[in-house]
């Protein structure tokens, strides 16, 4: 994803959280709650998109490719290109099965669910 | 930096942001300030270690490759393997000047400075 000079931007990880996230059609789905990484490594696991829930209870949360994510400054948030129906038939997880098996079962659903090439291979 | 087994762990950006830094000694020398990231690629770019300053008002944050914070349970923040000294002397940066040049003058001056090899070649 980087482009043909081999550049590419910087964003701050504390900008990133809370940003709102737009599907294919253009409705607001959600908002990056975190960006998963990995400790010892140098990748960017997933971005961890909330969908609700009230005051944080019985919350779900989706883990997508950060590849995945397009910033569209007209609309001030991401852009997924996925429709409603598939994102609302993605895998979702609480937060602390986000991380279980180390972040590694989150992620690679994710990829496969997203049909996104492995970053770590 | 990976283990043997390609294993890796997970950790989420908003864990990371606002844990204290120790250098060699064990003094503690700064909090991580923020995680800066490729928006169009999937590495982490560097960890920015903010160093004190009043009220924000000049402080000067430093760029730090993600690879040298190795996290200590029983201090409860990172040590990174550098004495006072090397961290007094290091390159440093305004808030503004992290993201000049889409913060790969800051990536390639710290990755040259504390002599970690580039991730992204």
């Amino acid at each position: 994803m980087t482009t043909r000079t081999g550049h590419t931007d910087a964003i701050a990880a504390s900008r990133v959280i809370g940003t709102d996230v737009y599907n294919s059609a253009g409705d607001q789905i959600g908002t990056i709650e975190d960006v998963m990484l990995e400790k010892t490594s140098n990748g960017i696991m997933f971005a961890v998109i909330g969908f609700g829930g009230f005051l944080g209870l019985g919350e779900k949360y989706h883990a997508v490719p950060w590849a995945v994510l397009d910033y569209d400054p007209d609309r001030g948030g991401y852009v997924v290109p996925f429709t409603k129906d598939q994102l609302q038939a993605a895998p979702s997880y609480s937060i602390n099965e986000l991380t279980a098996d180390d972040g590694q079962r989150a992620r690679d659903a994710s990829f496969a669910y997203y049909n996104v090439a492995p970053y770590w291979h």
